[in-house]
């Protein structure tokens, strides 16, 4: 597939940017919102468009031109406010899964968040307003026509991935390296058993073949 | 119709407040946030019920028991942060619409905001966060069971109403009083062919029974 990385300067963006380089059957287009970043990216191999997600569907859908594939791992991140959190992780997310429609990109994996469809886990959290903007993107998502699949991971850990997770529906609270949230999420992508699937995602004792076809 | 009111203490509630206390069609339970506001319009003969939209959907529903139709007229204020944009405007609301589904109130109309469902029109907005919250608060309204009805409000002020006021799904923008939007939100309460239908409402030079007859 061709796939779209929408967040590829993102931390978990980083590490899919590393995996999809080196995949047998993929290939990258990497978005980001500066030239700058873009120009980086070109230089390590990697083909790269600049589009913000805070500009037009079609925009975005341009950057998807020719795309079979988008993963959508952008975020506004913990340092911005939440004006941010409405116009990049819910309006944002939206706006991409509307130019993938209008791309004719049918397959969307979304990183999301843990627990994202289920707002009695969040009620109390210190980040519900995040988890508000994850959640409807979400929804607006599984709404779209689109082959989806929402991960939804844990706790998020720089250190490096062991390649061992677990998957479903509904997990107790946990946590993941990003570099096997990154493994998933390009692991996911061809796998027809994870198409219109959502699940919870934390370190485990299964690979992530045997976890996503538990799915 | 026995109507629950969401937000009888903002600006424009009060006014529905008022128009549904006189109105022979229809009786109204007023939603509050706090015990006080409740017995501030108990003692002027309304019924009210204290209920908060940042708490469950089994709550707002059950604030709704034995209602036929819901008018949310609540939003978050100028003075609050985005945080409660999120949690208010669209969480709040969208979790009024579940709690409308479950409490069998089947009509439901939405004070929403000058062409919230138009991206474009708000794309360089100084309150562009807030109309994304509508917007997508809207959109999980259309994807309802609902007979929903979505007004659109232009500029709010809070000079008298005239009762003169120009209604259509997109209107160049314009100004409305507050007191105006009421009588548009009251009025078409019952009238079938406005469910499932969403229009911008300014001051204009038709009677609201002729405005809501032409959408």
């Amino acid at each position: 597939m061709k796939v779209l990385l929408i967040g590829a300067n993102g931390q978990i963006g980083k590490h899919v940017v590393q995996l999809l380089k080196d995949s047998k059957e993929h290939t990258l287009r990497a978005m980001v919102r500066s030239e700058e970043q873009a120009q980086e990216l070109k230089k390590s191999g990697v083909e790269a468009v600049v589009a913000n997600l805070e500009g037009s569907v079609a925009e975005i859908a341009e950057a998807m031109n020719g795309c079979d594939a988008v993963i959508f791992s952008a975020g506004s991140g913990g340092k911005t406010g939440p004006d941010k959190t409405l116009l990049v992780d819910l309006d944002g997310a939206v706006k991409s899964v509307e130019a993938a429609e209008k791309a004719g990109a049918k397959r969307f994996v979304m990183v999301s968040a843990f627990q994202a469809h289920d707002r009695e886990s969040w009620k109390d959290s210190p980040i519900k307003p995040y988890m508000v903007a994850k959640h409807y993107a979400d929804r607006l998502l599984v709404a779209s026509e689109l082959n989806y699949t929402i991960v939804r991971p844990g706790g998020l850990l720089n250190e490096p991935g062991t390649g061992q997770v677990k998957a479903a529906e509904n997990l107790e609270a946990g946590t993941i390296p990003r570099e096997d949230v990154a493994r998933v999420v390009v692991s996911a992508l061809n796998k027809e058993n994870t198409y219109k699937r959502s699940f919870d995602l934390i370190s485990g004792e299964n690979s992530v073949e045997e976890a996503l076809k538990s799915i």
